[in-house]
């Protein structure tokens, strides 16, 4: 099977690798010269046997006109595959556009980082049912081995809805794991703390992936003395909080995790700062933070 | 009345005055020789008429010992109160240790800050009516006019208990003034932020004492720019979230409140290190903190 | 001064009072004949002198189609004032179609509640000066005596925008003073709960409006069994709390009370299903809810 | 190598079968005569030979008292080994009053639950050097196959302290997911939930044995329909968040997990009876849940 694949940024590189070692034949385009395999978008579709099938993966802030191009570039009967970390909200709005000229539209969450490529990477998609049929060879592709690791989510939208929700989910889990650390860590109550999560991976009721990781980056880095306490957020964190806040839906535990990346971020906290300034009218203090009466 | 009030700081020293102002006569006594009106402990006792009522003013730290000294010098009917910011748990220890030489103890939770000495300080006290009843020109004296300002909560305990909850609820409130105002601040849609506070001192569902302080901060410094965003916590935060967790009461708001300044606290995150790891692990960062793809 | 008052529900019914108190000439519409003033929106705008003013106080469904309406019979140099519960982001959108037809436009976030008939409206408004300056005679009728009450936030949506801010703190104010009465309630140490939140209306640094209204409700039913655990939320505190996490802004208070009332609006907690669920997995339980073992 | 067991409830009974087919001689004693090998403790204690191990596995209530009866029968070199979810600052306490008579002490936290027997117990062990290497042969019976799931914490105390934090993870990690399950069920984008979660359970960053047992719940009861939202919770989750509290450390995800269950286990929430009579005053409803406005 003939594929397009548009990006090839460290996901999409590792998933061209991967798509190529399972037999497909992949036509990759990147603007970076030293990793395209084409010219341009237009020389990518002329190399691709119809029905023709795009993989897009790219980052949010250009898929929007990417898919544009493709709409000027690809047939009725093509289909446009986004895998990127696109907001669910857009793909309605994207395969109405396609449908215009009859392309067709699948959307792809897709998670795994860097482990993808010898792991597999676990897909949720989005779309009908042909379509998905269309491209399943790409899917058998990329997931991982065995029984798990992809799902015909829905309808359009419901596959990056699907991977929404699991990083919503990864935000909480990854929290719950790193306040336990640095609980055991302040305590000091345990000896060796990288060897209790060690100890973890097997007949615990926490044993999973995450916990695996936590280990190999403690073996890396005892006390994480070279780590900053930074987390960025992607985006798929605060479009959880919100899908959630919009349904009604009580996440604490997203929300909290969420927040703490968000505090993690900034410099000095502004609502600290007030809440100081508070204490300090009521405590008599000066006007800055002193000996916290 | 005659009262000993021990432990003139801050709190104790505009108590005293307030005290003096009702007509009472006040013996103070303060490790710190240019406060105090005694040179000791036995002394203070020595100046006071039976049945005697002392007063005790001090750090959490230091109020077993002094009122183990008390114990001493005291004598059958006497009574002592603790107005500082004991843990309640405590308070039935004290009663019953000076139980044993029939001396009388009431614990009582103080609020009001450097504005007590002008406005009252509101009494939340804890004991037996009787001995309640002997304080009774006490409480009058520190209280505000008017009705309110003071209650008798309950037995021993009920005072301090009161008073810590009353913290707990202030950490809520003024987390959530300070949500607000960042929220304001960072959106910069609202141009003038400290009007906006202003404006609602009257009329809205919100308006309070602490949002009047709140204007009052704001007019030293509009944006808060000389303040650390830096929040110590006294204690009773922690004593309400635990009594909370105790008793099985779900207490979100002021839990949130008092990470906040835990977090406010810490040069560094210990957790979000670790959040940083586990994003390093599977997405393929360098060991440090990158561009947070 | 002559005015338009466009939906006379409880609070537009109040404010027409408070107007016309203030020596106003009011015209009110309302679909419901028994209280309107004119058959049509038609004729209200006729009743009116130009330049003519305004005021939309109604559910934001019908916003929409009312402005439209009002775009329709009013003329260039008129003034709408959208003071309902409006979303900020549909501000813009209302000032730019009225525009068209040189309609300008204000948002205008009233605070108050039924309390605003006597005590007067806390008024957030956002527009341009001149029209701000327009509808000043009006915000002076609506505001509370004394300096407070009235703010020009901002431009177009900074009035809706800081009455939205407003009411995220509502959320949380109210959050922390129920869960400090909880546990009160619940510790039982104390013997009157109403009386201590009576006792905190002066000198405590909790004092405030809301409280107020806490010993109120508890006057009329001191343990509030006739009242059903049962918040429901308004769109403003969901609107905070997308907004916050839209900037970044961590808000856990605000949220914690948000997911409080979603929780509360629930017959059953779904989330908490699967919690039981998990449990029953790895405990051995039969597959319901058992000893909770 | 002889062990004595006392508690042969659903965990000790397990343990038990696991030991014998490690080849371990286990002697157990349990108040129900149909499961126990002994009629009393002292049988237990004459049927051992010296060094003596017991290992108890009780619920916490009546731990004490059974360690001042082992204390009684037991001799200088024996040693007790506390299995039980027990409070890590009750174990100093045991240790130091069995080590009165020269008797010694471990402490150990057990995860596994039902699936122990066949998959191992994940064991933490508290205490000094040489009692963990006595003990070693029980270890290697309970704990997993591998390389993992035992691990010497730290001195005295540190075993249940260990497990404590991970039953506080255990928390996190059960209610984010438990929240991506309602936030998928309520937005009926996905047309098959469970099918998303088992598709999740290779490939993807969130995979884990808590993700297994959703599906495995989801199998038998695809929307839960027969499971009651109510979660108990085991007084770990308390102690983890009691600590963090006593130790500055901001837990955020850990507390709402613990506060969602006690929501859970209330009839009816009295703090949002307490949000519903604040609106109920300022909004004007009647004096009880009406149509939240």
């Amino acid at each position: 099977m003939h594929v397009g694949l548009v990006g090839l940024g460290k996901m999409g590189n590792n998933m061209r690798e991967r798509m190529r070692r399972a037999g497909l034949t992949v036509v990759g385009y990147d603007r970076n010269p030293e990793v395209t395999d084409t010219a341009s978008l237009a020389e990518l579709v002329q190399k691709l046997d119809g029905p023709r099938v795009v993989w897009v993966m790219l980052p949010i802030q250009v898929v929007d006109q990417v898919i544009d191009e493709l709409k000027g570039l690809l047939a009725e009967g093509d289909l446009v595959i986004d895998g990127g970390n696109s907001k669910w909200t857009n793909d309605a709005r994207h395969a109405q556009s396609l449908a215009e000229k009859g392309i067709h539209f699948v959307d792809c969450g897709v998670s795994g980082g860097v482990w993808g490529l010898e792991n597999g990477y676990a897909l949720m998609a989005g779309g009908d049912e042909a379509d998905i049929a269309l491209a399943q060879p790409i899917f058998d592709a990329l997931k991982p081995e065995g029984e798990y690791g992809f799902v015909h989510a829905g309808e359009v939208g419901a596959g990056h809805f699907a991977k929404m929700v699991h990083n919503g989910i990864e935000y909480g889990l990854m929290q719950a794991y790193a306040e336990g650390w640095e609980l055991l860590e302040t305590a000091q109550l345990v000896t060796n703390v990288r060897d209790v999560f060690n100890s973890w991976r097997e007949g615990t009721v926490i044993r999973s992936w995450l916990l695996d990781l936590m280990v190999r980056a403690l073996d890396e880095d005892p006390h994480l003395d070279t780590i900053e306490g930074y987390a960025a957020d992607s985006g798929e964190g605060r479009w959880t909080v919100n899908a959630a806040v919009d349904l009604g839906v009580p996440v604490p535990t997203m929300a909290a995790a969420l927040f703490a990346r968000f505090t993690s971020q900034q410099e000095d906290s502004p609502s600290m700062k007030m809440v100081a300034a508070m204490r300090n009218q009521f405590g008599g203090h000066a006007m800055k933070a002193d000996d916290g009466n």
